[in-house]
């Protein structure tokens, strides 16, 4: 049998699943996926292990048997194989910027959002960064990851005071990782936008309602 | 006075800079460059916040005189702006997978490897992370750090027994990360690669000895 397109595996309980549904979303493909049942940690077993070593999802097998891993290398994929509804940038320059803003949001935003839960959750001892390798917690982080958060949240308000989004005049994966970021941080860490950052929040008002915000 | 090309501001002593001057020697293009003294606190001067108000270098400056920042930010612009020797891939496959390995080289090394080192130095108390916020340093993260980056040594000797470059057959910029981060895991936190990973020591080997390697 040949496999005609990629498979996406993905959860719905991974925010980083949830960058590439938005992904895919926005860019209006039909991408096949097959859920993995984190809580039932289908991602430890041999048949996923087969397809992640890594044990982590999302994760796209291609027509030839490969697979690629991680947010940033899928989105790529994608952007390459079905340049329509360009995410990533149409310009040297604006996919440059796509590129340092997104990462602005992921570092400054979504890492520490992780970090904070994965440091502090009771079923998480030991497994304090995701992947193949047994790391023990350090509490300290918390709250060092809460401070990195209301700083992120600060910084971005002043960035899309001045921009109408993230990256500039154009929706980008930089608006997928700053509104995934943000909802990741108010149902793990408890820390919602804060009120006085009315340009994010007029962002997120328009942003959260778009169509991939829910894919 | 019209700019005619990008400047890149940058520092010998900078591994993240490194990563930009060996791209750019390996792409074989001319890039006009000034040294911010990091020694002297230059990056926290008016006349460089005025140009990249993180204070970090690397930075690209643009002919429209706008800046670019973060290595995989102006990697790209580069890559698009000189098409000539692609290293960020040339398929939508090479590029999802210089994209994966060049992150997995960044995170899994060297961020770890500069994890040890803010959080370990006395002369980075209060900034022990990069950026415009003041972070104390955790000293546990110095020795979660060193087991990472032994972890990282093994996992990518693994990796370089079944291909004869990080991302597959091809020099990438997947392998200026990896290069970088030996040198600066060597230095900064005297954790050479350890002799017995020999298949890591052989593309060690032929890489270090690259004209990119030493720019």
């Amino acid at each position: 049998m040949t496999i005609e397109t990629p498979i996406l595996y993905e959860s719905k309980g991974s925010p980083n699943a949830r960058r590439v549904r938005f992904f895919i979303a926005e860019k209006d493909i039909t991408i096949p996926m097959k859920a993995v049942d984190l809580g039932a940690k289908e991602q430890f077993s041999d048949a996923y292990k087969a397809i992640n070593p890594r044990s982590q999802v999302p994760a796209l097998t291609l027509a030839d048997g490969s697979t690629i891993t991680e947010v940033l290398a899928i989105w790529r994929y994608l952007e390459e194989a079905y340049p329509q509804t360009p995410l990533l940038g149409t310009s040297a320059k604006t996919k440059a910027l796509v590129t340092l803003w997104e990462r602005r949001a992921e570092l400054d935003g979504f890492a520490p959002v992780m970090e904070g839960v994965r440091n502090g959750i009771a079923g998480l001892k030991g497994r304090a960064l995701s992947g193949p390798h047994a790391y023990e917690q350090i509490p300290e982080l918390v709250e060092r990851s809460k401070q990195r958060v209301a700083n992120f949240y600060a910084d971005f308000n002043e960035r899309l005071a001045a921009v109408p989004f993230v990256a500039g005049e154009e929706f980008s994966a930089a608006d997928i990782t700053t509104l995934v970021t943000v909802d990741f941080a108010t149902n793990a860490l408890k820390m919602p936008l804060p009120a006085e950052h009315t340009a994010f929040q007029q962002w997120y008002d328009k942003t959260s309602i778009r169509p991939g915000a829910s894919a």
